[in-house]
């Protein structure tokens, strides 16, 4: 056995509860080393009686680790625990200590007491659902919306000039709008909806500088380019008549250099009560002498908030306070989440799960996201990481092993009662459009078939239902195409979706891939209550025949020949949806 | 190379800041795999520079791993980085994503931005020092003490009728009383001080039904057993005149079943304004229905409280603020910490830390500690680890080695900030007395050098400093013996602790253990700024000979002779403190 590859901490991703009197408990090992491990525990106060045994399970294997799991239930809430790990004839016990032949109760792991807020308590509505994402000054202009003479023309491509400021966002022209408006959203919900999308995520809407309203000026304000107060009432109001939600996107990492908060700072310099609101490096502040900290550390335009700053806190937690209740809102999207303060995320959720239990809050990380997912920040993250270990099979290594082991790698950072709520993307307003960077429709497709069949809560960026293109930052930005919505490609992806939006299995099944024989293949298996659902996506240049695991019941959705004995001949660049 | 031990995570012990722009990145790997590790770092928004680069050195080193660290300077804050492994030829780097021969930026690990809170702010004043723990009743009884008909006579020993209640603490009479009294605290100060001791850590003091007063009746009041607030005042103030610190015990897992928050459930059950306050699994609640969560499920006489309640937390912080603003307090040890919740621990040292940014707070932990020493909750804890291991040494394994991989692996779950405060020990209240467990009084002088000489903050439990014997609660607990303060253990033991308050090597100063050749040898130097002290302890029933690294300058304390070329002969059973 390779005892340095063994690896548990009562903590974390490794031990943690579930509900009141359950305690998922995880141990990470080399790969295919181990035969077998039994988990022995007991109340952590029985000195007595012997421990109980429970055989762990591998639910995940990366490229050169497994993760073993079980599930304890001991109704006093506390637990010690071991490993007697069996390899090769090998059979020793692992604890707290180190390995040993026979250990004694002190020498095992403990998790002393199951405590109510131990336990992550997620927004039961949200599990799996898909969300829809729309950047409003590109996605439908109604006949209520305000009037400005220097609107682009719906069909022009956004212009290409950057500005020189570097940063991987390489921010642009603030001034390119189109005219989208809330209100044209509203009027746009029907379709929304029809597409089995149960959340609308939009982009800024608070008063800002630029079209893209990442640089708030007014964080009590609409802006007013996209509408009024009564226009963003009537949007959610209309959404949740659809049984729809909304949720917001709040920019507190960073305001606008405009914002009052900062040009107090301007004004007053270093007499100003909000000198402490920001990091100043020194005084004077002015548009010539820079010296303060912003997004990135390079973007002036956007000084960054002293989110430690307790009174900062105390603004944030008022202002998404007066939101959430004013509009009676869904959730939040936090921008540039992993460079806002703990500390201020922990009172935030705190605040607002106070006011709505079920309010959903998402972070935005574009790497490993452990951290904000303990329980205590956020409920889930952008899964950036699927998009990548997608990509990287769809545009590289056409080999679905490399795939399912980034994956796997990724969910041991995380607590499995997440899993159905990570966002799982194939773009963003932040990314390349796929269907640009696969430079195909029909693998565009086959992405998203993945991506709304995955564990998970898939995002749809807006157009990406239609597989539009677009190139970098602006492109990707491009005006919603609605004279698209009826494409071929359209079709099969709002099929899914709304298939996806009626099906226990896929919103709340758990996922287990499947070895299809074929490395150019994605085919795994989703299960909820003894249900199960299959997916086949064939990625390659010819045919492949798959051997379904249970066999076929039904070909749900997609194209397949149905051959004897459970095997299904899945075309190239096709997919199949099976029930077994 | 063994790729599957290969372990980094962006956060905890793996990453920390430890200023404003500082952060420590580790990495864990298989025992002697690898050759090199170079770290390549950058600013995270830095997308065109090369990266920088700095060789990892090896910090510890536990049975089957090793741990490489460095320390990364970024001004702007934000990071990402990752590791270049070289071992037998190989050449790999190890990223968020994996191994790989030529990583991407975006294939980085990311610690996105240094906040304020991420840094582990410890109290400066209370590093390395020695902490001297009093049981009062057991300690010194003063003319002014409280007269009571039923005290037991001082040198009688603890009755050892045990109450059938099961728990690991053996829970024992509660009405043993031998009459020691806070102003006998404040007579012996003196003698206290001494010793070298800084902290003074009184054990439970509160009004509450038992000698130990671990079940409190009233949060707001001293027991009268123990003397009046005015006493309790008097010895604070005399303490701090004596360039002393004073830490109480704070009990706030459970209280007594008299304590009047409790008596109101039992008086008004469901009505009870207090009835969410405990864990109530059913009602009526009273002497024969004991359906309730209590100290370890095993003490009714010991209701539990519902420390997620915000109500209990807001309760312990007004109880907390009230006794440290009135009497000016330095500190709280947290009894049983580890079952009283994380949400409370957070709120609390926000609450405590406000009021008093240099107070200390000390959590009662028995096995791994890494959840409460993130720097959101505990400065230090109990550091048991540190008396298993050495225990573990002195009676079974006479192997060096095995006593630093023990440490070395406990000290890989914490931030090495923590190293000069966590706690070390070898016995408390709650542990049968190091002197008789060993059997020997030289034994156990040698365990109070290396203990004494150890980084972290040295904890006596009264008595220990005179090698005083104890057998399992309530044996351990005999009142202090004034006739043996001048013994020839008292007299090494006093000469290394007051020799300890005195060095700011010893205090705070790194630790690296040395080899001495002779595995039953504890051997190490402690360094701080260039300066170096060198411990020798020979557990061993003959003579070593150990060549010091940097040769002898002097011999502080013990006992050697000092050979030619560094080398030093320390006699069985004898130890060394040495200048080099």
């Amino acid at each position: 056995m390779e005892k340095s590859a063994i690896y548990h901490i009562s903590e974390h991703s490794y031990a943690y509860p579930v509900n009141n009197d359950t305690l998922i408990v995880r141990l990470k090992t080399k790969k295919n080393d181990v035969d077998k491990i039994v988990i022995h525990y007991k109340n952590l106060y029985d000195h007595s009686s012997n421990s109980k045994k429970a055989v762990m399970s591998k639910v995940l294997s990366a490229r050169y680790c497994d993760l073993f799991e079980a599930s304890l239930h001991i109704q006093e809430r506390r637990f010690k625990y071991c490993f007697q790990i069996f390899s090769k004839g090998e059979n020793i016990f692992f604890t707290s200590e180190g390995f040993m032949k026979a250990p004694a109760d002190e020498d095992f792991f403990y998790y002393p007491c199951i405590n109510e807020d131990d336990i992550f308590h997620l927004p039961k509505w949200a599990q799996g659902e898909v969300i829809y994402q729309v950047f409003v000054d590109r996605f439908f202009r109604s006949d209520r919306a305000p009037d400005y003479p220097d609107l682009r023309s719906w069909n022009m491509l956004p212009e290409k000039e950057m500005l020189n400021c570097g940063g991987f966002r390489g921010l642009v022209r603030k001034d390119t709008y189109y005219g989208g408006d809330l209100a044209g959203v509203t009027e746009k919900l029907d379709y929304i909806s029809n597409l089995g999308a149960k959340v609308l995520y939009l982009n800024p809407i608070f008063a800002a500088e630029s079209y893209h309203k990442y640089d708030v000026t007014d964080y009590f304000r609409i802006d007013s380019r996209f509408g009024t107060l009564h226009d963003l009432k009537e949007l959610v109001e209309e959404a949740h008549a659809r049984g729809m939600k909304v949720v917001l996107d709040g920019v507190f990492n960073h305001c606008s250099y405009a914002n009052e908060l900062f040009q107090d700072v301007v004004r007053n310099q270093e007499k100003s009560k909000y000198k402490d609101w920001f990091h100043i490096r020194s005084f004077p502040v002015n548009e010539e002498r820079k010296d303060y900290d912003s997004f990135g550390n390079v973007a002036p335009s956007m000084p960054r908030l002293n989110t430690s700053n307790q009174e900062v806190i105390d603004y944030v937690i008022d202002l998404t306070t007066y939101w959430t209740k004013t509009l009676n809102l869904d959730g939040w999207r936090f921008d540039v989440a992993d460079e806002v303060s703990h500390e201020l995320w922990v009172q935030l959720r705190r605040s607002l799960k106070k006011i709505s239990p079920e309010i959903i809050l998402i972070g935005e990380v574009w790497n490993n996201a452990s951290r904000w997912l303990q329980g205590n920040e956020m409920d889930t993250v952008t899964n950036y990481k699927f998009r990548k270990a997608l990509l990287k099979f769809m545009q590289k290594h056409r080999n679905a092993n490399i795939f399912w082991e980034a994956l796997s790698s990724n969910n041991m950072l995380y607590k499995s009662p997440v899993y159905n709520y990570l966002i799982n993307l194939v773009g963003s307003h932040d990314t390349t459009r796929c269907r640009t960077l696969l430079g195909s429709a029909e693998l565009h497709v086959l992405a998203m078939v993945v991506t709304l069949s995955f564990q998970g809560m898939p995002l749809i960026y807006y157009g990406d239902e239609l597989a539009i293109e677009g190139g970098f930052d602006p492109d990707n930005r491009r005006p919603m195409q609605w004279n698209e919505i009826s494409n071929p490609w359209a079709k099969i992806i709002g099929q899914i979706t709304r298939f996806r939006s009626e099906s226990e299995i896929l919103k709340k099944g758990s996922l287990v891939p499947f070895d299809s024989g074929n490395p150019e293949v994605i085919s795994f298996t989703r299960e909820y209550e003894g249900k199960r659902i299959h997916l086949v996506a064939n990625f390659g240049d010819s045919n492949a025949r798959v051997v379904i695991p249970g066999g076929v019941n039904e070909i749900i959705l997609g194209q397949a020949e149905d051959h004897d004995s459970g095997t299904l001949e899945v075309g190239f660049r096709k997919f199949a949806l099976i029930s077994s």
